[in-house]
Order: C-alpha cells, then sequence, then structure tokens
C-alpha cells in the first residue's frame, strides 16, 4: 500500500557483533585477508597480488549478504502484496589496512582512494541490466548500526529505485518542470548568498546544515558544478577536504564518534530530464538521536537545535569563524 | 523538494532525561501533580479535584512542548522552503499513577482507562480549524526515545496530515477505486485465512505480523470491521486485551522492555472515499533496532526474521500454540 520494501535477510542474523565482544583478529586488517570472500577491487601497492597484503582500501562481498549476486531476479505482485527475490549486491569497502584509524582521521590521499572505490564500484554495475540502483553508505559507531570496528563503507545495488531517492528525483522533476533550472543548483546559489547556514565550501564543493535539518549537525554536501551522477565526478581532492572537514566538525560538535552518511546519486538508467534536475550529494548524520514514536508515526522529524546554531557551531570548531 | 518536515523545537533541548539519573521524585507519580502543568482530563475516583491524588489516568501539556497552542498559525512558502508557526498541541498521558509498572503489566481495566483517554483526546481537538491530525504514540524505554521512566504515552496534533499517513492514505484510495474495497479488510481477510502471520485475534481485533515487516516482532493490529478512525471504537475490552497480549509477546520475544507504539487513524477532516478506503490500526515496534544508513538512504529496511517465523514465535510464547 505505501510502496516501502522490506528485504527479509535471515541469514545476517547470524553476523558477528565484534564492537560488543573483545575479538583477537579483524578479519578487515592487513594481513587477514583469507578470512574475508575474496576481493573483488582494490586500490593496492604496485606488484602486490590480490587478496595479499599490499592495500590501501579492499573491496569484497559482504560474508552476510542482504542482497546476492548468485540468484536470479523475479518480481511478482498480488493485489495486494509484491516480492522480489532477494537479487542485487552488497559488499563491503576497507577504508584503511590499520585498525585503529577512524574515518575523519584518514590523510587526504586515503579518502581520495575510498572516493575513487566508491566511484569505481558504483561504474562497475551501471549496465547490468537487473540494477537500477547503487547506493554507498557508512555506518560509523554501534550508535550508528555498525557491527565492525575497523573503518569500512558498504554497497548495496538494488532491482528497484529506493523510495527516499525516488521522491527526492520526483520533487526534483516538479521543480525542474516549473522553472527550468535544477533545484539544488538553486539551492547552493541561495544558500552560499545567505550563508547563514554554511559549514565548509572550497572551488568544487559546499556543505550547509539543510534549511529543514532533521537532526542536530545534519550536513548536506554537494558540488557546485552541476553533476547528476558520482560516477562523472572527478575533483576526489577538493571533495576529500570538505568531506573530512565535515566529519571532524561533527564529531567534536557531537561529542561521539559516531555517524553515518549516505551517497545519494541518480539512478543507473536515466533520462534526460532526470539527467538535468538531479544533483548527487552526501548527507551526513551523527548519530545521537533515535527515530522514536512520533517519527515513525509522522515522518516528521523534531530537531532540538536550529540549523542556523549547528552551522554556527561546526563553523566555530573548525577555526572557520562565525558568520 | 521531497515534502518532508522538520520540527525545530531549541527548548527541548533542556527537557530533563530522567532515565538517566537516579531521581527521587517522578512527576508523573500520584502525589506530585503540582509537579507538571495543570491537567487537561483525567479519569479520577469520584469525587476528586483536578490536580489532586485520585486519577487512574491523567493529561496534561507536555512541559517541552514540540508544538505549542499559545501562537497562531502561519504558514508561508517560496520556491524552495516552506515554513510554518509551531503551532500544534502536545500532551502527555500519564498511564497509571504507580511508577514501577509497565504498560504491558496493567490491568485490563486500566488498559481500558487509557484507551478511553486516547479516544477523548483525539475527539476534543477534531473541530479546531487549523489542526488537521492528531497523533497518539507511545515510547517505552530509553531505547525507543523515552526520557521518563514512568509509563506514559503522548498525543501530538499538528496542521498538516503526516506524511507517513499521506502516503498510506494515497495507497488505500488507490486501492479503493479500483476495487471498491478498504485494502485493510481485504488484508485482514486474507490474513485471518491463511493464518501464517497470525499472533492473536478475538471478536473485533486481530494482530499479525505485516507481510513485510520492517523489524523482527513488528505487529499491526487493526478492528475486524470496517472503521477509518480511533474515534468511532467502543470495543475497548477487546482491544485491551489483544494489545495487551501482543506487548506481552512483543516483551518476552525480543528479551527486552522497549517499544513503540503509533496509533494510525484518519486525519480529522475527511471525505466520503477517505472514510470508505482507509482503517485504523496499531502499528508496534521493537525498538532493539537502529536505524542504520542504509534504511535512511533507501527507505528499504533490513529485517534478519522472517514475519512467519516471529509470528510463531509470539503465538508460541503467549501459549497459543504454533500453525
Amino acid at each position: 500500500m505505501t510502496g516501502r520494501w522490506a528485504i527479509i535477510a535471515p541469514e545476517r542474523a547470524n553476523r558477528p557483533y565484534e564492537l560488543e565482544e573483545e575479538t583477537l583478529a579483524c578479519p578487515f586488517c592487513e594481513g587477514m585477508e583469507s578470512q574475508t570472500p575474496a576481493e573483488v577491487y582494490s586500490i593496492r601497492r604496485d606488484g602486490t597480488p590480490p587478496n595479499q597484503p599490499g592495500w590501501f582500501v579492499r573491496v569484497f562481498p559482504n560474508k552476510y549478504p542482504a542482497l546476492r549476486r548468485d540468484i536470479s531476479f523475479w518480481d511478482v505482485r498480488d493485489e495486494l502484496y509484491r516480492v522480489a527475490s532477494g537479487f542485487g549486491v552488497h559488499e563491503v569497502i576497507v577504508e584503511t589496512p590499520y585498525h585503529a584509524l577512524d574515518f575523519s582521521e584518514l590523510p587526504r590521499e586515503q579518502v581520495v582512494r575510498v572516493l575513487t572505490a566508491y566511484r569505481e564500484r558504483l561504474c562497475f554495475f551501471e549496465r547490468e541490466k537487473d540494477l537500477q540502483y547503487g547506493l554507498i553508505f557508512k555506518n560509523q559507531g554501534i550508535e550508528a548500526g555498525a557491527s565492525m570496528r575497523h573503518a569500512h563503507s558498504q554497497f548495496i545495488a538494488t532491482p528497484f529505485i529506493p523510495q527516499v531517492i525516488l521522491e527526492e528525483l520526483e520533487g526534483a522533476m516538479n521543480f525542474y518542470r516549473k522553472r527550468k533550472e535544477c533545484p539544488f543548483c538553486t539551492l547552493l546559489t541561495k544558500e552560499l548568498e545567505k550563508a547563514v547556514r554554511l559549514v565548509v565550501e572550497n572551488d568544487h564543493f559546499v556543505a550547509f546544515v539543510p534549511y529543514a535539518a532533521r537532526f542536530p549537525f545534519e550536513v548536506m554536501l554537494l558540488p557546485t558544478h552541476h553533476a547528476a551522477s558520482f560516477q562523472e565526478e572527478t575533483h576526489f581532492e577538493d571533495l576529500a577536504f570538505v568531506l573530512g572537514q565535515v566529519l571532524r566538525g561533527v564529531r567534536e560538535c557531537s561529542g561521539m564518534s559516531s555517524f553515518n552518511f549516505v551517497l545519494h546519486t541518480a539512478p543507473y538508467h536515466i533520462t534526460n530530464e532526470v539527467e538535468k534536475s538531479y544533483h548527487w550529494h552526501f548527507e551526513i548524520l551523527p548519530a545521537f538521536l533515535r527515530a522514536a514514536g512520533f517519527e515513525w508515526g509522522s515522518g516528521f522529524s523534531i530537531n532540538v537545535m536550529r540549523p542556523e546554531e549547528a552551522a554556527q557551531r561546526l563553523r566555530l570548531c573548525l577555526g572557520l569563524g562565525g558568520r
């Protein structure tokens, strides 16, 4: 009735919760490559063979996948229900060989490698006919839903366009049809002009607290040039700088290291209109508020901090001065 | 762009977190009436005056409201943003005078009183012209977003129909237009027939695990007779029995006492078509999973337990036998 999908994945109930216990050996560490599924992509020192030490970033299928590539895609519906096979992709992107580093502590060249891995995995599945969408996201800390401490992101590709993205696409398209402009381009021009919610910017990127932020220190990060898909992006040095600043700010201002970020990018097979009206971006969400009954029941959120106040605090703690 | 609303309520940052500290005196306890705003409704022993001991259920305005009645309603939009005043209602419904009881331990006649209070508060604001929706919900336990331990629910009335409800209304209306039937009536006939996801039923109510449950032990509870609004409901004895059973089952099966429930009822001012296509219900959500990056970014959820398995476990632990 609502168009909402639930992925039923009983196998995931068996995955280890490394964060809850002291473990001797982390399978995401350098030297432990035999403990994970075989890698499908890596950025590594010249001459080092796959599944051996020597990597900077390493990608392999999730051992406890929400969706799987080794089954075929099917989709059936009756008057009330719709069901599809659990076809899709679920990969782990290990962001550093070192166990103790968190994403916001990575040197800029390492963040560039992680961003490159994001782009490569998104591109790799672009032409697979039954896949409609590729989603990159990161859960850091148990409060953010992570089950492993070692810094990693995840990639999930789905045979449907996620509802959250569909709603954005529709909103953007409606705006575009009326005004012949990308709403995100309009938005960032306005935010740069007013500057009251700005966090950090450079030549190619800008990060600000959204006008209707759902949480304290929620941040939106987007390119100042129009681009529907992350796959088109090349300014990774600049992006790594802005993303790093935002994550450092969020960590310090929220007083905790847990957060989520999600890359919102255009679906795989798009029309000219989506190309013109959508604009890829990151959503960064500190994980210190849980959804309660009101949020579940309404879709409204209650934010106890004015977005302008959050932006001011983030700027101050990054040494950028208030506005 | 997405139609999503955020309520900005900095005052709520100051509310006390009773659950995090040992407090000597709980303002929700009998005898502490002077510590709360004046009551707006209560069910109490004959002859006891308001704001004094002698009550069974007591309702008063939230001291740290998300929305307030003492300001006027206004609503402005430009090309990108929409903003409204924080007009609305936010009340606390204390479910028992006793500090140590939780909702699933309340005797049936007490649950009937709580349900009566829900109906009365919903009815009270029905004719206020700037209010479109009344939402009843409960957060029990800190994992579920509660800030006070003493058993209570909340009532929030809003000048807009919440997006979650709008989506349900639209889905229900589409179904009704095609088939001239309420989709919820069709759904419950099917679920009663198949019985694989049934949890508990009696003459007037049925509770089952939804086909696309988002969490283990998520339960939907609805009347077997068609009714768009909770305000029409009179079979509170039967409802109290089924709700009590479900909450006991969820507590035992999930191994924890935290949960949320949300009453989904029709908006205040409805058309004949909504009357015929919508069907009030409770959504009960155990709070042991947090939304992580994937859920935020997609709207998909990942459920590690098959709905049929969850229903079977709930039935077994309630002594109702498997199916």
